[in-house]
């Protein structure tokens, strides 16, 4: 099983990057972003107070800089030959200077800088220290993210299946009486336990390599419910919104389940969901626009009579995030092209009484939409 | 047991941040930061591409800014009485922009805007909309945040016992033959359970309520090995790296541990370091810097022929972050003042061998320094 991307993956993403530089006459690339820093060279860090940076010339080999608790794993994750280290941070030189000062020893004849990601103090800071060189915020790595390439679908499709897996737990060990905490520990650990056992490497991310949310009851119509001391009751909603990642790349898999018996209100609201749901799924579709994609199931919700009940857009883009580019939202107009991989994931919530969302992960392609998750959502399979 | 602090806290803030403004003739300042806003405002939330912003004028009332789905926690968890929310990100209008309108309604007569925290894309917005006005970054916030009241205290003295408490659940469990996975999920479970039933309430903050890392043999020798599937065995040293958390509030509690035997060469550098950790703690005191501090512990390590080993600074300010400022680092000049709170965990790294490292959560008074966690910390007491 794929559990992480070749080499090659970082080797290819770098030249995209140079010419990208090339052709936009810019000497260099800092990259500060964690997420665009695990995308370009393999290297996973929480980010902390002490930076961590790539520097991409336009010709040339790309320098990695870290301090010196993480250069050990740097040389072990990464392509790089050249990976600088300092000691600490504040430290005596602030190291993103020292990050500066090494770059400017190695190329001169500078014309344009960029930076990816990185807060204002960061910008002033490159203003300063490149004189007389135009210094610019550059967006090209989170470009390159917005597509997935055969072996990234290839992680997100092993993803899909422990995401599936940790609501077949759910569904088996939800029951009246255990608490939300129970029923996530519980699925959180029995998944795990399967991932550990089948992969050869588990990368530690932001959320951990699997978990989610499982609110129950008036509960579920918060749609970031995070899990309390609650406990399940028969006739009640029960949520379960779950994900894992493998290889740095996470996919979310959502069920509106109930607890033994179903009224009427319940099925007629989760009836209109799970419809919005598919249609939404049905329209991504190379050509449409996220905005058309998520008018698609916000307006039939709209027309059921539901729509006071919106919290939220339709979905999101999947990758390396938990939420990423492209929206399916009103005020994205991005259109969609094969290898975008996205959620599909409207809501209805009902204060005091229910929420109801289901989630799939779904790859745009030139012809179907490929549904990454396989869990059944048709009310007769989601009764506990 | 106090497990969130009282409303007039916040009160506090607010009042000290516009006093702030006043002295600086700033006519209003966006908090942006994450950590800062549920320093203000109390409400705790999950940065995503959805903003978030407190608006804090010199005079008058405070404005909360939220997505649509986070406004019934934000009233049922804060003191404003305007909070304003917007449906969703990106929407057809831009959160950011909506947001500085909605100010620019509610005040006039504008001098100067602070922002605090946020990218360089966030001070260009409050640039090109605040025209003829200076647009400025402020870390008042951050500022306030250095030192902790006796409220503060009393949610750190809280979280001390779980951090202790965990730590006393490993040594119980751990054993050779378990893997760092199943040791460290034992740990959690355990001691969440414990604070579920005790606390009335739990923040669920990045990084968990309580959790950790238990390193085991030679991955002791990485200061941040994540937890893996590798097996204890005798003779080994185990890193036991936890923490808790009360109402925001974090502390860690780390200690190095054996299993079964002690080899000589171990017990020489368990030695040095826990001379070196509790020298640290004994220099926190008023009047010294944190450069002084760290030297106190560096100094000895290397004077004792581990210079080689040390891969980080002794320590950093602990609160609502797992990290966050004073840096007990040769480059931070900061005076400690009573209620600072820090870590102290100088660690010695010999790769391919062992590493240790004991962590303790210190808070500086106007006499001794009043540490928070209590696990034993003498070698006869750590061995398993």
């Amino acid at each position: 099983m794929l559990t992480k991307l070749p080499t090659s993956s970082y080797e290819k993403r770098i030249k995209q990057v140079q010419e990208h530089l090339t052709k936009n006459e810019t000497s260099g690339l800092f990259v500060f972003n964690p997420y665009n820093i695990y995308y370009m060279t393999g290297l996973f860090h929480f980010p902390t107070e002490r930076p961590i940076a790539l520097f991409v010339p336009q010709n040339g080999n790309s320098i990695l800089f870290v301090p010196v608790m993480e250069l050990e794993e740097a040389r072990r994750e990464t392509i790089f030959q050249d990976i600088r280290h300092y000691f600490e941070y504040p430290g005596t030189i602030d190291p993103i200077d020292w990050m500066i000062h090494e770059v400017q020893q190695e190329y001169n004849n500078w014309h344009r800088v960029s930076m990816d990601g990185g807060s204002q103090q960061l910008f002033n800071q490159l203003s300063d220290r490149f004189i007389k060189v135009d210094v610019t915020v550059d967006t090209i790595v989170h470009h390159l993210r917005l597509t997935k390439d055969e072996q990234e679908v290839e992680l997100l499709k092993n993803a899909a299946m422990y995401s599936d897996y940790i609501i077949q737990v759910g569904m088996e060990i939800a029951k009246p009486g255990i608490t939300e905490l129970e029923l996530l520990q519980e699925m959180s650990n029995r998944t795990l336990e399967k991932m550990v056992k089948e992969l050869v490497e588990i990368i530690y991310v932001p959320g951990g390599p699997v978990g989610g949310l499982v609110p129950s009851g008036v509960r579920t119509a918060m749609p970031h419910a995070l899990p309390s001391a609650k406990k399940l009751q028969k006739g009640e909603t029960q949520i379960l919104s779950c994900g894992a990642n493998v290889g740095g790349y996470r996919v979310e898999c959502e069920r509106t389940c109930f607890i033994g018996d179903v009224s009427k209100e319940q099925e007629k609201a989760f009836q209109v969901m799970a419809t919005a749901q598919q249609m939404a799924i049905e329209a991504m579709r190379p050509g449409m626009s996220c905005a058309q994609v998520d008018a698609v199931a916000l307006d039939y919700i709209k027309k059921e009579g539901y729509g006071e009940y919106l919290l939220h857009r339709t979905g999101h883009g999947k990758g390396l995030e938990e939420h990423e580019a492209p929206w399916i939202d009103e005020g994205d107009s991005t259109i969609l092209t094969p290898g975008m991989v996205l959620s599909s994931e409207p809501g209805i919530y009902i204060e005091g009484f229910s929420g109801f969302r289901h989630s799939d992960t779904i790859v745009v392609t030139e012809g179907e939409p490929l549904v990454l998750t396989k869990f059944p959502k048709s009310i007769d399979k989601l009764v506990i």
